[in-house]
């Protein structure tokens, strides 16, 4: 047992948690609630209601995430907006291939695995795929020993994306779920391209309550005490050290 | 030359831009407004005035990061809170260390480079660094054909944190200056792990008007329009194709 407070994540959203800005740059209170409120509201949404995404709307949740940050400023990220509905229809297919694959990967969690569907690929607004263009080896700068910085700058666009959407009242799934290279066929990617994301982006009936894998118990919110460490790797991280899970309160997340 | 309207950022933040959401589970106006000001004024800081950072201010900030989303729900950051400030200034040594090679490899950039300094692993309030935790293999979920995305992940609860910290009116600086074997020493990494980056955080006196790599002339941003296309590689993009920069309204950020 330890007597270090367990970590409480509904704090954050506390109007006396976020009272007391620390800094003259702080945005106001209520800014603060509503970029807290992005962050914690946020899903990894699979069930879209169809609909638009205005032309106007899109392009401004594109530039949230061309104002990414990026390694060296290289700004490695492009997005193909997915129109036709045979390609559409094409990428699916794909989808579900890797589904199947990956179940079997995963064994005894093989059926379990399958009842999740990719239906957004078919049923969101907008498709897109984000990819990482050719020519990063001429990028040398913070990516000499991490190389891998051009993917976590891509990365950081996308949760620009996630969260604007957010905000604007759209849903929006990151699909992993794909063979790159058949996408790569299909999309006509260069070679030195990489294909990163689907993107389902679009109107949902209702955002989850809580993370759609962990409704379906796939896998629980960890303390925050457990990610945070002090010095060295896995010294307990001082006031955010939890020894167990706060499950009252990360599973309202 | 093109007919389609050139890509202006700057309307991002103008009210007659974002007043009109398209979705019933839209934020408020100045909601959303708070949200793209998060993101448009974001900066990666390289300058700190010192100073700390409150515990339950901290405690928010890495509550934001574990709030973003991971591939099959893996969560699969850790944060190790710099405290020792002999530890400290070993990872500065090795930033050095990695800016001088760094510099040798850019060959006809290298006095540029060596020019822009990375003090803030110095003189930031906090250092965080952020690694993936060992046992990594045992999550196909998203990463049977895609294993990057746990660095994809761990890159979102970074800008997760950065977001969050822009919004508390702190600055936030990713330096991946450094060469990983030789941190994971000083660390004490366990094998399988992989450190991804230092993270400089704390007040700063002045956010940068703009990305300090475009004030100094090392990269400028790109128009939006050239990093979206349709259906396929380098089809322009509708709407938002663009044939050129647009600098009047870009380097604002």
């Amino acid at each position: 047992m330890r007597s270090t407070p367990a970590f409480r994540p509904s704090a954050a959203l506390k109007t006396d948690a976020v009272s007391l800005p620390a800094q003259d740059h702080a945005f106001s209170l209520p800014e603060r609630q509503a970029v807290y409120r992005a962050i914690h509201a946020r899903r990894d949404m699979r069930h879209f209601s169809g609909g638009t995404v205005a032309d106007d709307l899109l392009q401004r949740l594109l530039s949230a995430a061309h104002h990414a940050p990026s390694v060296g400023f290289m700004q490695p990220w492009r997005f193909i907006r997915v129109r036709s509905q045979p390609l559409r229809e094409s990428m699916h297919a794909l989808v579900e291939q890797e589904r199947v694959l990956t179940a079997q990967a995963l064994g005894e969690r093989e059926d379990e695995f399958m009842t999740l569907k990719v239906q957004g690929v078919l049923d969101a607004a907008e498709l897109l795929v984000v990819a990482l263009p050719p020519g990063r080896e001429a990028h040398v700068f913070g990516r000499r020993t991490l190389p891998e910085m051009d993917l976590a700058s891509a990365a950081c666009a996308i949760q620009n994306l996630w969260l604007a959407a957010r905000a604007e009242g759209l849903g929006m799934g990151w699909v992993s779920i794909f063979c790159p290279v058949k996408l790569a066929e299909l999309l006509k990617m260069p070679e030195g391209s990489r294909l990163i994301a689907m993107l389902c982006l679009g109107p949902v009936h209702a955002f989850y309550d809580q993370p759609m894998l962990q409704a379906e118990k796939w896998a629980r919110r960890a303390a925050l005490g457990d990610m945070v460490f002090d010095d060295v790797w896995g010294q307990p991280g001082g006031p955010f050290a939890a020894s167990s899970p706060d499950p009252g309160s990360s599973d309202s997340r």
